[in-house]
């Protein structure tokens, strides 16, 4: 018997929003979620309007996500999960609000707007039974799920170097008064005190640690907010020591023209070095250090990785990107709620970035913030 | 109000098909479409076992097209479209029954196996009143409707040189004989006479006229089957004189070791030449003569073009590929088919191919055999 | 003891000249020739002027071939080799003239302006005793070398395919009259039946036998005249039948827009595929048809080939380019004559494009002409 | 009348030596030097033995670069310049030599073992009235002087971020034992105490203040020595401040597997964003932050820029590389040593790295080493 689709519902993403609508082509995509409800908007009209495009019935259009929780819990057929794509202010309340009412989370990152909520959530996601997940799309790639198997079964041997970057042009000048995407992403109230550094600096801290298995020690950090005005940082450098002694720098950037999406990791180990870069994300580099030629594995159905070949749905050659990454995840943690269905765990667990992995991102965050304030002195994390 | 989806039956795509899985990933995308109705496979328990896979109510899944036809027209909520992805010569027995039960097709290439079925559907197509669209994915990519808006504009000046080629590896040895895939396409019976030529050297050749405008006037040909027994061509070439005086060459191979799916296509103006490679789809070379710089437009949701910018659904350097561009042309049919509710007409329908797009192919087809045959000699497009 | 340079003189190269240069640059960088001699322009002032620029002492200036070619077969110091610069109609009097003088001859391509000549250039050869060396430069690319041999040791097994093109843009319009470079290039008289075909194809063509080991049968082929007035072919599109089966196609075009040098050749066998771009020299491609990924061959001095090592002068990443693969064609021939000089042969002579490759270019130059003379006929080489 | 060649003597570069060779190619290409003299080695048997390679007169081959300044000073044809291609430990004592006996001198990078040293030869330089050139080659390249003219004339606007890498493989584990140019490098004695930061850090930030026109302010830095046992460092991390608000990080290793001589440079204004990277050095990006393109400008000898053109020898598309550089560097410097013979200036002085830039490069490498010593502390440039 074909397992029913996940009844999901969905907080923010009405009209006007952005990562709300990646978040239903994911959902979409691989068919196993139907959008059955939403607290779209925080105004009436759009929520009711947006949710009439996406044929969500009339009576399952909340105004407020206490509203949508309360009603569907009360329903046989009530959502099972529930997607979070507000500004980060509002993640906390609302993951909040939807574990202490057994639903189960789909959130995008950051996690929170501070630290201190997300350790306050992480208990919270301890007690409540339901499964979290985050969005660190990035690491649901193919190639990037076989770069982190690369590691661990030694190709690269010990890993010393962890470069990694990640660069668009998008808030180069002040931003229209009407772009909104724009306007909450550089106001503290709603980001939180990192701007670039939250957005997408979170993204690469997340990719590095993910492929590479280490743990960050310290950092060294200089933020810099170059539009005129601004109030939160638009650029990030940052000299990273892990755990182990390997060292790395990250870059981030929301000032550089001509980078579009410019996610990119490179890896060196004393065996090897590896190269994975988002905007050609169906190319993984390596270099081993004996021989005189470079590699690029392609993304490929008959590589030898479970885990990479169940992300892939076409042949090689037939280029997949950002929105089949996004519904790959989407799809791991469809596969997790039907086994909880059944009282059962899956192993896909292992490789949905969750709870523990939104602390690690905040706690970077707040080790940057901290080293910057403090001139770019070596900054331990907060544990 | 907005729209109700679009009713959806499927012929062929069963388990262990490719293209059916495809047409569903790019009708679920958007949203736009219900694939209600299904006839997956000629094996009964396949057919019921996809079927139920893909949640089609056990009533709607039939065991043979002509059966949901006529049950399909009988219900009030019955199929408005049918997406035919058999092999290619159940292509003309089943668009011939969907067109004279009223139904709207959406069909994959190439359009028949033989010049005179393509003919005859064609009156089929112009009788019935229903739409008829060819899956001729390619040309739906953002960057390739904009080469072809490029063109139309003067961008290239007069155009001189069209340098088409598709090389894929796939077939370079004699394929295991479970390879259902493999097995069909390499059989004159259910592919046609063309094999690598019909499979993929039809979408080279719809690539390049979509693109240039340009009107095929003959061909010399050289067909060759590499792989020992095989009994269609696995390697193509052709040169190619276009009315006005523009020249060619398309080459396409099933036979090329590290070519995964590499349809690209240069153009040559007496003012400038660009080029397009479908493995980096999000990207359009063009190099003005006069200036001394080469220029890489982005896939960008504010490009100057309004056909483009309707199939971009993330902002660049976030890649999208091959089930987007698709999904971009099943999204135009569903905006045709919406208007025909209405007894409205829409403008995409000038940019998806039809029927006449299919009896060029197929007419292209028929001259490179015919000149092959004649040993090159060089064969005008039959009319 | 170092072996004294070798004593060279030129015809053709004067100021205003381009290739000239080049041999030139080719002939010092190892530092194995010493320039001592010229008849550089067949203008009396122009001879003097570049000559004295070159550093030639006046006396050694001549102001016709045939009277260096005679003052220097009385001086002890006399050239040993002369460097033919000249356009091509001078190819075959001048490399005569000093070949029945007994002088060793570097001569640029095509090796002469017609097929007969060719074929009576041989037999002088023959008789001689003088060395010849042909300067398909790029054929002494370390790593079309290293492709060379790949081949040779099965690396690619059987070949079934060579698509071999270049396209450059340089002759888009009609060239200005003080175009010297154009100028001759596009008259007849001078350069002979073959326009751009001879200028370039002859280059494609040799590259393509030179890496594939395999011999041309017959050809296919359709000439073009793009620019109105031009009286040779500025475009070339061929398709081509090796013996033993193999089948190629060539295009070479001088009005091809945003192409400015792009000689680049692919090769499939039953085993792999091979790619090489002149325009990214140091880098080569190959892919095994088994396993997962591409192979990129770095230009290393740690390469299994000898032949590939010795024309590598720095450590990978630094680029070499087309004068240092010129340099290496130069530092081949120096090795030959200075074991001439004692009597000896050189194994590089196998690697040194002779009078053989010549005679077979304009073979190739002659089946391709009258191939498109005739339609496009298939046409043997004449043997 | 042509100017006779510039007498060149050469300090270091016997055999076995690897930078020594560059030098002299770099020399010969253009053919404006000829090498007369040497103190090609400390050791008599290979000094002589080198000479005799190289065509210089064993009287004027020389035990000590103090005996070749002493008996060459005595000489009319005596030589006028010295190229010193010594380890870094011997750069001081060699040039201040060679200024006091009224000879000019073009010096390896970095320019001396510490920034006393380089501070003293500045004033050596300034009271010699000889000439003084580094061969910083890398911003000797057509397309980087090309890059600092858009930054000068505004392309790029105000510049905010320079991220400029310099990563190499070949240290990644510790060397072999006759590897006379890693031996050296890792020798403090010989290169002093910066390692890879010596080696290519300098080269780094060279070309970074050479393209921006910006002043470094300060340095936060964290060096690593990874392989066991190595007494200098092999990987440096560091962040920059420039002098009006700029910012940077600067990467440079020699683990890191995959990477061969990578140096490459981005910089970005709040106008453009610009790439450059010396393995592909024939193309510069540069992409208008208004726009939807990115742009490639081609090593073009049309380009609109007199000093980017007169380094270029051939057409684009035929590849240019590191010696051609490296030879343009040794080429103004001959234009200058020809106009000095005549008591003039030359234009090209302005490009030619000179003292002020050793001095600079040295203050960097200073801070760098305090500030890593320091814990990474921001370290502003002793002055």
């Amino acid at each position: 018997m074909t397992e029913p689709r996940i009844r999901l519902g969905m907080v923010g993403g009405g009209q006007g929003a952005f990562i709300g609508g990646v978040h239903r082509f994911a959902a979409r995509l691989d068919d196993r979620y139907t959008l059955v409800a939403g607290a779209l908007s925080s105004k009436p009209d759009v929520a009711k309007a947006s949710a009439d495009e996406l044929h969500i019935a009339p009576e399952r259009s909340y105004e407020s996500y206490e509203a949508m929780f309360k009603a569907e819990a009360q329903r046989e057929d009530g959502i099972e999960a529930v997607a979070i794509v507000t500004p980060n202010h509002m993640h906390f309340p609302v993951a909040k609000a939807a574990l202490e009412a057994g639903i189960n989370v789909i959130c995008d990152k950051p996690v929170t707007r501070t630290l201190e909520e997300a350790e306050e959530l992480a208990g919270i996601v301890a007690k409540s039974g339901a499964f979290f997940a985050l969005t660190h799309n990035y690491s649901a790639y193919p190639l990037v799920r076989y770069a982190r198997e690369m590691v661990e079964r030694g190709d690269l041997g010990n890993i010393r170097l962890v470069q990694v970057e990640y660069p668009q042009e998008w808030l180069t000048t002040a931003p229209d008064a009407d772009n909104k995407q724009a306007a909450w992403r550089t106001d503290p109230k709603r980001s939180g005190k990192a701007g670039c550094l939250g957005d997408i600096g979170t993204h690469a801290f997340q990719l590095a640690t993910f492929i590479s298995h280490l743990e960050l020690d310290a950092v060294s950090a200089d933020l810099t907010a170059f539009v005129p005005g601004r109030e939160v940082d638009d650029n990030v450098h940052a000299m990273m020591r892990f755990k182990g002694g390997a060292k790395g720098m990250l870059w981030t950037s929301q000032v550089a023209p001509g980078c579009e999406n410019g996610l990119r990791i490179r890896l060196f180990g004393d065996k090897a070095g590896l190269e994975w870069a988002q905007e050609k994300p169906n190319e993984l580099w390596l270099t081993p250090l004996a021989g005189n030629h470079r590699r690029i594995t392609r993304r490929d159905d008959n590589l030898d990785s479970e885990v990479a070949v169940r992300g892939i749905r076409i042949p090689f050659g037939h280029p997949e990107g950002y929105l089949e990454a996004f519904a790959t995840l989407y799809t791991d943690v469809a596969d997790v709620l039907v086994a909880k269905r059944k009282g059962e765990s899956h192993p896909m667990e292992a490789w949905i970035p969750g709870i523990e992995t939104g602390v690690l991102g905040m706690r970077f965050i707040d080790a940057v913030l901290r080293s910057s304030e403090d001139d770019g002195r070596w900054t331990p994390l907060n544990t």
